[in-house]
């Protein structure tokens, strides 16, 4: 019998891009999985394969009012909370939205938690927590740093109450601080933004930056094994992997994949400016995850082919306000 | 004409310990100070002689609802966020209000300067963030820890929003992160537990852990002293400082020291037990503040000396609830 056979897990923002895939990847491995969103920036559609389990059922709640969070929780062995506001380009645009979603949020499911004795947390955790990157590519153990986004600082926050509520209540974590994600479902960054606009205009498109940038990011599903293999075979009381491709593109390569799938040539046009706190250069040291087995095994190319087939085989979400 | 000569400032906290005598400091280098607290663990009689300076007021409210916070802030240069919930060992038996009086202080304050334009803060931390110290002496860059206390949590989290607020919003940020204190005002900690212990019962006292562990600390007025020289010659946008003396004493040394100024003669008992989180090796390597010319300036022993003699000269505090 596995690991998650069985294991009666919450997953909060399970309605997600990112959610809805570790909702199915918990359930093909066994788990009894209850979502807990409020199917606001999540979509319900992305859980119509999972809710045809007899293994999975949905609670539309209010996180931060803790509505239902009780029953939610009553009997739960292990707390996945993926719930967040993911959007780091525009985080500084609304503080404090930012911070009530992603810091306040998990207060929330900490003092639930704790209400119903449930003593197991994976945390969705991002590589933006490393700010001012000293060290590259970064371990989990990089120099401490300074942070520069909210959303980063919202990560790093909650990562730090997570864990000494793990020491002081005799609870587990794991965190995991992922790349920038590609993958089926994905509706918002730059990849989308791309789809979007040659959609709207195959002529032309401005892209942030001078074009030549490298990024990484990494597979959703991919993303996803990995954090089912670091919550099964991490050891330490809090366990935090980061999670991140092998593979790096550029933003013009990218803008060439994207235009190439939707059969159109536009010209690139660069704004010399990109956002602050903006940090191109992100690329996880994830030697801790790939000792426990993990590889990222899609291809940065693949992962965007699969983004951008999903998208124009649901075109509906290009149509979402991001 | 120095560097806070005429300066506006604003002290949150200024009525606590550390916060009164930051405020003579400042009064000192002929700053303009406006104390906002709430005179709850703070004293208004730590403030009698800053109040007696026609440069100096006092502000009662609260800062979680943002009492009076817009008109204490209008046309200040600058805040120094010193108010807090100060107990590292005590943190995880409220966790709630421990985040609220540290970590939701931080966003009101913070949100507040926005609205007030004040662009420049410093930062009551604490040697506390470093967690589970993986460096010691421990630098300001020190490997990323894992939080083990709900009041590291807390400062670390407060330490992230102040960053992001500073690299967003074009502010300036110096971040303090002190060892203990000790001096004149000091009322909770294990120096002033053992003055209240021995006058109590001076036949037999009982301290935690085998008695061996060192103690690293610093002596307010010294930490004071390095507060505004961070300030004044600190040239990153987000400064961070350790703050820390280079005497360190053991616990059966600082008990004898106590004794001995109490002329009583008790028998040391030991428990076993420390509490969940405690870090008796802290040791912060200030080469950073000392390269700005700072050094701590007075020994442990003194430090000691001047803390119980402050306690035997105000022996209301030793009535107080800590």
């Amino acid at each position: 019998m596995g690991f998650f056979d069985g294991m009666r897990v919450l997953v909060t923002g399970g309605a997600g891009f990112v959610g809805s895939h570790l909702v199915d990847g918990l359930l093909d491995a066994g788990a009894i999985v209850t979502v807990y969103d409020n199917v606001s920036t999540g979509d319900a559609r992305f859980l119509e394969g999972a809710l045809c389990d007899v293994n999975c059922d949905l609670i539309t709640g209010d996180l931060l009012s803790g509505e239902f969070l009780d029953e939610a929780l009553h009997g739960k062995d292990m707390v996945f909370h993926w719930m967040a506001n993911a959007d780091v380009r525009h985080s500084a645009e609304r503080p404090s939205h930012v911070l009530d979603m992603n810091l306040h949020a998990t207060m929330v499911v900490l003092n639930y938690m704790r209400r119903q004795s449930v003593r197991r947390i994976a945390f969705a955790s991002t590589g933006s927590v490393y700010g001012d990157v000293q060290l590259v590519p970064t371990p989990e153990r990089a120099p401490m740093p300074i942070q520069n986004t909210i959303y980063g600082a919202s990560k790093v926050a909650s990562e730090a109450l997570i864990s000494a509520y793990a020491a002081q209540f005799d609870m587990e974590a794991d965190i995991f601080r992922f790349a920038p994600m590609l993958g089926e479902r994905y509706w918002h960054g730059h990849i989308f933004d791309f789809v979007k606009k040659l959609s709207a205009n195959p002529e032309t498109i401005e892209v942030l930056g001078d074009g030549s940038e490298r990024k990484y990011s990494v597979y959703v599903k991919d993303a996803i094994h990995g954090v089912l293999l670091g919550v099964e075979f991490g050891l330490d009381r809090v366990g935090v992997f980061n999670i991140c491709g092998d593979y790096s593109y550029s933003i013009n390569e990218s803008v060439n994949w994207v235009a190439r799938q939707l059969h159109v040539q536009p010209k690139v046009t660069h704004t010399k400016q990109s956002w602050i706190g903006d940090n191109p250069n992100m690329y996880l040291d994830c030697s801790k995850l790939k000792a426990l087995g993990w590889r990222p095994e899609t291809s940065a190319q693949r992962a965007v082919f699969n983004t951008v087939t999903y998208l124009l085989q649901n075109p509906y979400l290009l149509e979402r306000e991001s």
